[in-house]
């Protein structure tokens, strides 16, 4: 198990593990309550009884009941490995009355970052399933964004998604200008931002496309566009992070549009929709074969409207695209 | 503001506050992403560039870019209260070559718990678009627990709701006896516990129904709502949770099934679908005027079926039930 060789790398002698997506990563059992895998010489997932028949069932740990923090306390020796999304109260009382050191360590959510050929299925097949639904949604119409994104939503469940992988942004006419927009009771108008995905098997998908009518939108359309596949083009094992987001901020800039665009490149996606690395200015990971990263700049031109186009990659040589579905939609 | 009396109580100088929802609660302003309430004298929030006009446009609190966390260090002094929420990465950065003393604290969550007129009436409303919902899913159906879960989902947000408040439990036939099952592509049989959720302004509403159908499902519901009636009839301002957890918990003992109800009587609700006090056996804290809480007691036979009956409940001078829905539903 490559986690054990992590460990004594960064000399961690137990690693302790309760983010349900780290423990679903690595157990194969995604645990609905307080669950606790130790990571040593012998792995044990410890969970609540509710979650007990679920586990015995599907985890690939041995699973043994939670008793109490004290009794887990007791069994810890050495120098003990702590996620970084641990909050404090429960850090503060793992370290009452104990004596062993503690460390904060990114192992797990590192090793995710490089996906298996399983996950990667999972990823393509809430892709697929995420496309197939945007494709059978109605934008020619009267509706409202919450009704486009009630319609996608439901759509992509009956395809066999679990749920939405985030919180569906359908954000038309000058609503689009808001990045992070939700959906708005408002008769859809041109541009409409759509950013969604699926969630399959716990894993997601995210994509996002913008449908334009005028000639100024397609103009700002083809300056993300390009910034996009400059990014995407810049993709391949052994650059940084950072330098795929500058391919892309360098191209919206050269069209002095470097101010309206206001986050960063893209991300990694997994079990959760925003994992590492992130192709941010500050981003210095080293792009590597099997990650899976969207790339989604945008143009957002404030009480006006605004452009963005999100595609999932896979690092394999250099950038390969996942999306089926064309960048610009015709309807 | 009853905040600064709370901080002036424990000593505490300035409160620090990420937790989304807190912010949401105090500044009625959501971040999309991270954020920092500083409530001192003059409260500010810092936000980023990408929510910033959202915040200008809807935060009750003064609002300013967040730059760097050396300057947010810079300007705090004396004992600074924290979240238990907060990650002890953000800690770590937070105390590092920083001489003030910090204190964990949940002054905002015990505000949260007592519910003002405005939060009763979001309340409500997320919880009459749920039943709306449910009434007009189809459950004398060929339908799979998925498409029904989809179908809930789908008629509560055209009617309103941002998102189910929680994952949709469609639990059937043998599942029905998972208390924490989601749902799964089996055809829907007999019983079918429902447990679902709107989220209308933020605020959710969670319910759960049974769906029996031979007198020994029946048997076993009876059970439970009188376990149920049991908890709520004990609910009036001034018991402890853990006494409401008891009066359901009895019942049930009483009848024999103690070891299959294995898990607490309930728990508040509000900006978050598990706030405290929880009805459980170890929850000490009073009940407050003015406190959402539900109450579902059930019970779980393994390999063969299970029965949950949950309500919502506002707390007047006794337990008043906020749901219109039968506990009986006759299709």
């Amino acid at each position: 198990m490559k986690i054990t060789d992590e460990m004594q790398k960064e000399s961690i002698d137990t690693l302790l593990i309760l983010n349900p997506n780290n423990i679903s990563y690595l157990a194969g059992f995604r645990p609905s309550a307080a669950s606790i895998l130790i990571v040593k010489d012998e792995p044990v997932l410890f969970t609540n009884q509710m979650d007990m028949e679920d586990a015995l069932l599907n985890s690939k740990i041995p699973v043994e009941e939670f008793k109490s923090m004290k009794e887990l306390k007791g069994s810890l020796t050495g120098t003990i490995g702590l996620e970084s999304s641990m909050n404090i109260q429960t850090f503060e009382r793992l370290k009452k009355d104990a004596s062993f050191e503690t460390k904060i360590t990114d192992i797990v959510e590192r090793l995710r970052s490089i996906k298996t050929n399983d996950e990667l299925k999972n990823i393509e097949k809430a892709l697929e399933i995420a496309e197939k639904a945007f494709k059978s949604a109605e934008f020619d119409s009267n509706k409202t964004e919450n009704e486009i994104a009630a319609e996608i939503e439901y759509n992509m469940r009956l395809k066999g998604s679990q749920k939405a992988s985030f919180d569906t942004i359908v954000a038309s006419g000058k609503r689009s200008s808001l990045p992070h927009a939700d959906v708005s009771g408002n008769i859809i108008e041109r541009p409409i931002v759509i950013d969604w995905g699926a969630l399959y098997n716990n894993y997601c998908s995210d994509t996002t496309r913008t449908i334009i009518e005028t000639e100024r939108h397609e103009e700002i359309f083809d300056i993300v566009l390009e910034a996009q596949k400059s990014a995407i083009a810049a993709i391949k094992p052994g650059v940084k992070a950072c330098e795929v987001d500058k391919a892309a901020r360098d191209v919206i800039n050269e069209y002095g549009y470097g101010e309206s665009f206001i986050h960063s490149t893209g991300h990694s996606v997994g079990l959760e929709i925003h994992e590492n690395p992130s192709l941010s200015k500050r981003d210095e990971t080293t792009i590597e074969k099997g990650m899976v990263i969207t790339v989604e700049p945008g143009i957002y031109l404030k009480d006006d409207f605004g452009v963005r186009i999100e595609d999932m990659i896979h690092v394999t040589n250099k950038g390969h695209v996942l999306n089926k579905l064309d960048a610009k939609i015709n309807i």
